[in-house]
Order: C-alpha cells, then structure tokens, then sequence
C-alpha cells in the first residue's frame, strides 16, 4: 500500500473514538482504587468522567507514535502520562468554574461541580486531581499498564508541572480574570468597542491563550515524545506543531462563539460578544482570525513534514481543530 | 565528648531557629526565579514567607540526618523535597482558610491571602504552590542545590503525592468539613454536649487527623529518610515515630486552645469550645487528653532508640510538640 493509499484510509473519527475509549477505560481503572462511596472520589469521577473531548490525551498518545518504531506498541506505557494530563485539565475546569472565577453554572451540558455537590468539594476535588495526577506518574507500579525509566517520569513531571504551573496555565487564568477586570471596567464606563485594532490588546491575548491553554497542549505533545524517547530535533518539531495547534484551538474557539450552532455545541452561543469578552474576532475581525488560524495550522502541518505518515494523527488533528463544529 | 556531653549541648531552640533560617533561604532561592512584579509570585510570596513554624521541613531535615553517615552533609541535598513539603502545607492553608471552607480573615497574625489579595487569587497560588512543589522536585538542576538521583526523587513525589491527595490531606478536610456540619446540625437542633465519651466520635476525630495533619508529617519524615536511603527497618521506625507526633501534635493544639496564652499564641483561645468543635478534650476530657499526647511521644520515643544520638533532633522535637506555648 502505497502512502497516499494509508492517507486515504484512516478515519480521524474512528481514530478518536478508539482512543477516547482507551482513555476512559484507563481513567476508570485509576479511579477503581478508590472506594466509590466516599464523596470525594463521586466528585472526582463526576467531572472526570463527563464527555470530554480528551484532546490532551489523545496528542499525547498520537505524539509518542509519531517518534516511537511503526511495530512498537506504545499506547499502553503512555496512558498514565496522557490520564495525568486529562486529570490536570479537568481540574483547572472545575476551579475556573467557581464562583471567585468565571462563576459558570454549566459544563459540559451538565451542572458544574460546585453546583452538583458545593464550592468546598468543588475546590477539594480540583486540588485531588492535581494531586492524583502528581501521584500516577510516581507510582506507575501500582497500576496495571507497563511503566517507563525514573528518568523519564521525572522528565514528564517536570514538562506537565511547569506548564500547569506559575509559568504556565495559573498565570494564564490571572491574565484572563484580569482581563475580564479590564472588560468589566470598560463596560462601566459606558464605552462602546465594536472593533479595535489594538496590538498591545493582541500581544496580552495571544499571551493569556498561551499560558493558559497553549502551554498544556504543548506539554501534551511534549510527554508523549519524551516517553518515546525523541531526540532534541523531534522534540523541537513536535513543540512547533503544538504551539500553532494550541493558538489555532482558542482562535477557532472565539470563532465558534460567533458562528457555531448552540445545538450541535451544548453551549450557548454569543456569549463572549455579549460579555464583551477580549477574543480574537473582537480584535482583529472575523475573517481576519480565520486566515490567521489557518496560517497557524499551516506552520504546524510544516513542522510535522519530517515524521513522514507517522504524523497522519497529528496532521488530521491539526486540520481538525480549526474544522470542528463544537 | 560522651554522649551525655553532646546531650546537653544540644539546643533545640538554636536548631530550630538554624534550620528555619536554612529553609526561608532557600525558598527564597525558588521564589526569587520569578519575576517579582506579578501579582502570583507576590501572592507565594505573602504566604510562604508569612513566618512559619517550618515543623514539616525541618521535621525531613532531622530525619535524613537521622540515617545518613554522621559526616554526611546532607542538608543541601534534602533542601528541595523539604521546601516543597512547605509549599504544599501552605497551599493546604490557603485553601483551607478559603470563605467556602473555614472562612478565616487571619492566619499568622496577617489578613489571610483572600482577604489581602481576593478570592480568585487565593485559590489560583494555592494551585500554584501545589504545582510548584512537584515542579522542583522534577526539575532540580534548575535551583542551586544538591540533587539526588531520579529514582530516590519519584519516590519521594511518590510519597508526598500520596499523603497529600485523596487518601490523606485532603480526604481529611473532606472530613473536617463534614464534622463541622454535624456540629452546625448540633448546635441548630439546641442540644447542649459538653462532654460525651463517645467511641464512634473519637474514632472519626483520630481518622480525621490522621489524614488532615498526620500524612503529611509522617510523609516529611520518611521523604527525609528516602533522601538518606533508609533500610526498611528504618524507615519504619521513623513511620512510627512521625505517626506518633503527628496525633500528639494535633491534641497539643486542642489543649492550647483551652489553655494557651493568645497573647503567645497570636491568635485567640477558646475557639473550639465556643464553636462546639470535635476535640479530644471535648471528647476525652482534659487530663485524658494530657495522658493521651504523653503516650504518643513516648511511643514515639521508642521508636527512635535504633538511631542512638543520631536521633537527638528528633527526640528534641516530639517533646517540644506536647510542650510548645504557640
């Protein structure tokens, strides 16, 4: 089969719906350790498990592929970084959902955690799943998948810690709340801005969007390629697709919010025109962030050339991320 | 020298206040590879530096010293794990002083971080701090200090993860808050308890400490011996010793609260009382409670023979926890 004929065969749906169940599947077994009854670990396993997309995980899983040997079967000692990584994110949304911060009622067409159970469990189990994810990354021995070197973990410890951490996502959640301060001010003072091309404004957005979500798609990417051992090269390449994915996401986000379908999406539309939220759109026009989005994937379709078809995921995730309808 | 000579030579107070000095050095060190100016890094700083008893580190200090060779300089190598036991206990009081858990204006004599900065920035350093300590336990050739090998540093993430998380610390503020609800349902039903011996209660009190303060200090103590390489035997025996203190510790601080001068302790007595909290002098009585905190570090005492004079730090430290004034 020539490579044009693998191109045509894979179908990025059952390859996500394959990975996505892998992935549950692990994080049920991670979660089976605990005993059910206790509140802490429902909590755990109301947010963890609510239908999320697992894109994290699933780069992850598809960048440790795209540098491990086409016969090696990897998915098995990269699920326990790729849950760690799910377990973070799922965190940082039951904290961002509080009351003291974006104060959101809904996620996932399901109530938020704090509204489920209360703001105390809701800080609790954030602060568990941060711990927890810390804790299956150090102790991979307790769990039924095959483990990688100390040196590695640590390596991975290392790359997911300082993206969700102070350097990283954190700092990106102030900027955003700080921003929606700024935004907050402006609607008091009754200023009308439609549409601003503000470049000091376009710097503090791309800054927050990096930090707070491009930092942790990177390191997704990153842990899947340290765990199979990519060279400085590699790694770089990967780092580079990731970094245009992750921008490319939030722009098609802000895009989203605009002209998607609040059916197919599980979410309200408008929201952020209507909150006057800092978006790409608002700040340099529609049009304007489409060609940008599709430059950004353009850049990290290029970064991937090198892997040859073992990139296929990770392309069809690129093209994915700015094609998707919710 | 005898060893009764190096006996009373020994000075706790000078130890401590060493070791303190040793351990606001170097988180200092951590701190200052941030940029100043951010309100996240003031928040850290506000809080970690906020004058601490530091009985978690220096309790990982005393215990590597307990097993490594008696020329082994060994308190730079252990610096980092101890600084991030310390991280994670001030996250731990950060959140805990939270409006939707304690909701306590002052911690140390100063505004609590809420009150001082706000909500959202309270909750996002104690994530920070909680992140951070991982981070510099993975990435220590980052910070000026003696690192210790890959394997001995996921063992110790290990261990502080696991004591940390959703078996231990924060399964026991789950608790905590579910004792205060009874007490809450208590009080509105108007029964007076003054004084009930009961088996149950006590039981869950003990649990309850057991998670909340008793992991983490039992996780400090054998991070410290990991750090040394201690046998199994051990590091046993420093188990026991840390899980002894750390009960003794916690009826220490339900004795000071009746007992203790608030113009020594900086904060004001009388509070569990008046708030009808579950407390062993509540639950035992006062003298029982005295005899119980002596039993503890006797047992704890025991537990240290093995080490000879090596141990004299931490013999000094379990006595001074049932003797402390603050």
């Amino acid at each position: 089969m020539n490579k044009k004929g693998i191109n045509s065969d894979f179908s990025l749906e059952f390859y996500l719906k394959h990975k996505r169940e892998f992935i549950n599947q692990a994080l049920l077994t991670i979660l089976s350790k605990f005993d059910n009854k206790r509140e802490l670990i429902s909590a755990m396993k109301y947010s963890l498990m609510a239908n999320g997309k697992r894109l994290r995980p699933v780069l992850c899983i598809a960048s440790a592929k795209c540098i491990a040997k086409p016969d090696e079967k990897f998915d098995d000692s990269i699920i326990l970084p790729a849950c760690a990584i799910e377990m973070i994110h799922t965190y940082s949304l039951i904290h961002d959902d509080l009351p003291a911060m974006d104060d959101d009622d809904l996620r996932r067409g399901k109530p938020t955690l704090h509204k489920k159970f209360s703001e105390a469990t809701a800080i609790l189990t954030g602060d568990a799943l941060l711990t927890h994810a810390f804790y299956i990354l150090s102790k991979p021995s307790l769990f039924p998948f095959k483990s990688l070197p100390s040196d590695v973990l640590l390596n991975i410890i290392g790359t997911i810690s300082d993206a969700a951490g102070t350097n990283g996502m954190i700092e990106g959640q102030m900027l955003d709340m700080k921003a929606e301060l700024i935004s907050y001010q402006e609607k008091k003072s009754n200023q009308n801005i439609e549409f601003v091309e503000d470049k000091s404004s376009l710097m503090y957005l791309k800054k927050m969007h990096t930090l707070k979500t491009g930092e942790m798609i990177k390191a997704s990417v990153e842990a899947g390629a340290i765990a199979a051992r990519a060279d400085k090269n590699q790694l770089n390449n990967l780092s580079c697709y990731a970094q245009n994915i992750g921008m490319a996401f939030q722009i098609a986000d802000d895009i989203l919010d605009i002209e998607g379908d609040s059916s197919v999406m599980g979410k309200s539309v408008g929201s952020d025109t209507a909150n006057k939220k800092l978006t790409f759109p608002q700040l340099i026009g529609l049009d304007k962030s489409k060609k940008y989005a599709e430059e950004l994937i353009s850049n990290a379709l290029e970064a991937l050339e090198t892997f040859g078809k073992k990139a296929l995921p990770l392309q069809k995730i690129a093209n994915y991320i700015i094609e998707r309808k919710h």
